[in-house]
């Protein structure tokens, strides 16, 4: 036989474990006194590494430990900072992270019901807890009937993945209504729309399901635009949605944000959801709407924030990330649609190695089919934990104190003559720019980013400027939801901001 | 402000992490004593959980780890059970679990070098670390320069994706050769071609990306036959291809298998790539040749197994899963290419709010633009401390251990009159069925599973029968490769095989 294997033994594993967990514990309770961005220059950390892999077994675990902080931290940006107001948040949480290890030392795989029975049901009890906790429509429940095409939710990796999935649901929906799905001739030319505004994923996932040709293919992803608040404008997707079924072509997907990423603007899902029935294409049905709430969407656990449901229910898809702004580690979308028939329809192939008497059985859920993977490791795990962890109360306190936190900052900004907020602050999300121009505050961004106390980044909007005319401008954006960001980070924020501001 | 949020303490973190590293490390010692599969029926699990989210913390981290035994562990396929033979393994390793706990720890974000320096580097170097340990042609280091279409990977989640990426990079190129990525009017048909033993991914990711109509659709998914291994036919592959051009399709997408998922067949690369030159499209240039040595590429860290790779010189990329069976949790998956300039094309849009300096100068790399998902979690950690901890001398003792175990067990059956082995063991991958037939086998397999001591999945394959006639053929399959698999664990499923075919 071969020699011996060298596998962690239970004691080293446990020994090395709780060393790893007081450092984890360690990095969270003092990160904010790090640099939120590195310092370092392109290839300074690949240089601290060995050019080859290692021949034999290191055997010290503490050189290992050790590298964590002299190679690792020191190039990292810092997400979990609680002054990082860059992007959106990307919480971690005590909770998640505890998942996350059991999930990992468990190694299940929940690709089919029968290859991981409690990771199927875990997940769809969970999707169908923050259905409640949301104050979703039941037609997006696990148990939702909606006319045999049944509801219910799963989890994908990324927003990008759930509006890939959707589209591709939405064209199989279509070309099964028009009868072309096994038909060998031309294909139609199917399209897809949505707002100048929304994440740059819709055109990709266009560019990936092959409905567009490249990534400045208007003629295919039609990008509609905006009111003075960047909210998609319905009569402008009608009118687009008109001009392409007279031509011919197939609309199949629409996507609505519920909380861009520019600006935190929601899209009017009733005016939309008309838009899609009125213009549907007569042979192809009214194409698939997809809500994108992946940040805004954690704000739904508090009922004062559930305007923007109105009208979901009309929608065939919502996404939701935890792993945003909800404690959830990602990753983490959570993906529901009340006509999960066309989902899995579009995304379901069963080779002879994968059949077994649960799904034939038809009394399971199959998760591979839900989208592209066919592995997935045991993600429920986080919710449960968060949800038992920090109750709808806490999640409810969570999301609120940030909003607060947002609007003490848009308080200030708005008495302070050197600034202008051209948008209203967006839950906890505030946009701001100096009134000295854009010149201004890009350096205002850049100074404070320099500083490494805190870290921001910034888009450019069509915003209205003197005499109402909409220009492009650039805007400071200050997106509070770090896990552990308290007011006296927004304070600190702010006397920087003042500071940088001369 | 509003109420507090109960967030853990650094203690509370502590106390329960220890716990729950000690839980694992029970949970790893221990699995092999349970059955392998659960007894559950549909809704069992679910129906331990209650209906609603709980409305305030529980407080209580006793209960949920409480939890974990008596509601997750019954309902749970034990895919780290030293006797899982089922599918193909998804190892975990005390290493990778611990990385997984420093990654989630971290909650740090790769989707551009800027967002983590550390993140981006560290992958980058260990996919180059990987090449050089699989003895893979400098072409894929992410130093090749390649006439300027640069080489490199990247982790990809899953197969799945790393084949879809592939395919859609394929696309574009040709879509680029021919100058129609800008063009408006209808889309060439363009094809792909796999074999007819390759997985169920490759079916599904031309769904997905709009190249196949549905599920069916050979058209324009054309499975190419196989010899008497399984292995594809690339004289048959010649001959579609060039019938496909003369119809004046393009052929974007080949897809060779080295280690097919019911068999471990290996497909000839070389000839395969032979025919995808001589066939290239005029106008669009050669099809994408991607090589899927998901499970079968581990062992490429063997020199006595790197047969596999000849002609890989000619694959625009190669996908390898070290979550399968190199000691690295889910989700894992190396992605090669070659040809870095049509993959990133084919992915890449830049936003406003992504814009960054370091990006803008071209000295570094952004993984987002290499895949679908634009979030990406700090999985090069798993690889670096599987790496440093197993040194390539105990990677190749695993590997090696499980070959050996494999060829044992092969002998076993061929020594048994009641059994027969139409095709020969692949690596550590054994098929066999009962000499009785069919309708044995499966009561084999069945009985087997029924006992909860084993799992073995099965496949049906077109082997060669009396008279040399291939007939579907109901086959057992034993893949040998979990994390803890030993000599006895075989001695006990060869027991199990000999008292169940009676």
């Amino acid at each position: 036989m071969p020699e011996p294997v060298p596998h962690m033994s239970p004691e080293e594993f446990r020994r090395v474990g709780r060393e790893l967990i007081d450092w984890a514990a360690s990095y969270m309770a003092s990160v904010g006194r790090r640099p939120v961005t590195p310092s370092v220059s392109p290839g300074e950390t690949a240089a601290k590494l060995p050019l080859s892999p290692p021949a034999a077994p290191e055997g010290d675990w503490d050189a290992i430990v050790r590298d964590l902080d002299a190679i690792v931290l020191p190039g990292l940006t810092h997400w979990q900072h609680p002054r990082f107001f860059g992007y959106f948040p990307c919480n971690a949480s005590g909770p998640a992270i505890l998942a996350e290890l059991v999930s990992a030392g468990l190694g299940a795989q929940g690709m089919l019901w029968s290859t991981g029975p409690a990771v199927t049901e875990i997940e769809t009890r969970m999707l169908d807890w923050l259905a409640e906790a949301f104050g979703l429509p039941p037609c997006f429940r696990s148990d939702a009937d909606n006319d045999g095409r049944l509801g219910g939710g799963v989890i994908q990796g990324t927003a990008s993945e759930g509006a890939l999935a959707a589209m591709v649901a939405g064209r199989a929906r279509c070309r099964r209504a028009m009868g072309v799905e096994h038909d060998d001739g031309p294909d139609p030319v199917f399209t897809c729309y949505t707002s100048e505004q929304s994440h740059s994923s819709i055109v990709k996932a266009a560019m990936v399901a092959g409905i567009a040709r490249s990534a400045s293919d208007r003629a295919r992803v039609r990008l509609v635009p905006t009111d003075d608040g960047l909210r998609l404008d319905a009569s402008a997707l009608a009118s687009m949605l008109a001009e392409d079924v007279a031509r011919g072509r197939v609309p199949v997907f629409v996507a609505a944000t519920l909380g861009t990423t520019g600006t935190g603007a929601f899209d009017p899902v009733p005016a939309i959801a008309e838009a899609v029935r009125t213009h549907a294409h007569p042979a192809a049905g009214p194409a698939w709407l997809h809500a994108d709430a992946a940040w805004g969407g954690a704000a739904l656990v508090c009922p004062e924030h559930r305007g923007m449901l109105d009208g979901i229910e009309h929608a065939d898809s919502l996404c939701v990330n935890p792993h945003k702004w909800l404690l959830t580690n990602f990753d983490c979308d959570l993906f529901w649609t009340r006509d999960r028939r066309s989902l899995t329809e579009a995304m379901s192939i069963t080779p002879e190695y994968l059949r077994n008497a649960a799904s034939e059985s038809g009394q399971v859920i199959d998760y591979r089919d839900w989208h592209v993977p066919l592995g997935r490791r045991f993600r429920a795990l986080k919710l449960w934990f968060v949800l038992r962890h920090y109750g709808l109360s806490g999640l409810r306190a969570y999301i609120a104190n940030h909003v607060e936190l947002a609007r003490g900052l848009e308080a200030r900004l708005r008495a302070d003559a050197r600034f202008e907020l051209p948008l209203a602050r967006s839950l906890s999300l505030v946009t701001f720019r100096c009134r000295a121009g854009d010149d201004a505050t890009r350096a205002l961004v850049e100074r404070i980013n320099a500083g490494g106390e805190a870290f921001l980044t910034h888009t450019v909007a069509p915003v209205a400027g003197a005499g109402g005319v909409r220009t492009p401008s650039y805007l400071a954006r200050v997106a509070i939801g770090a896990t552990t960001t308290e007011a006296a980070d927004v304070d600190h924020l702010w006397a920087l901001i003042d500071d940088a501001a001369g």
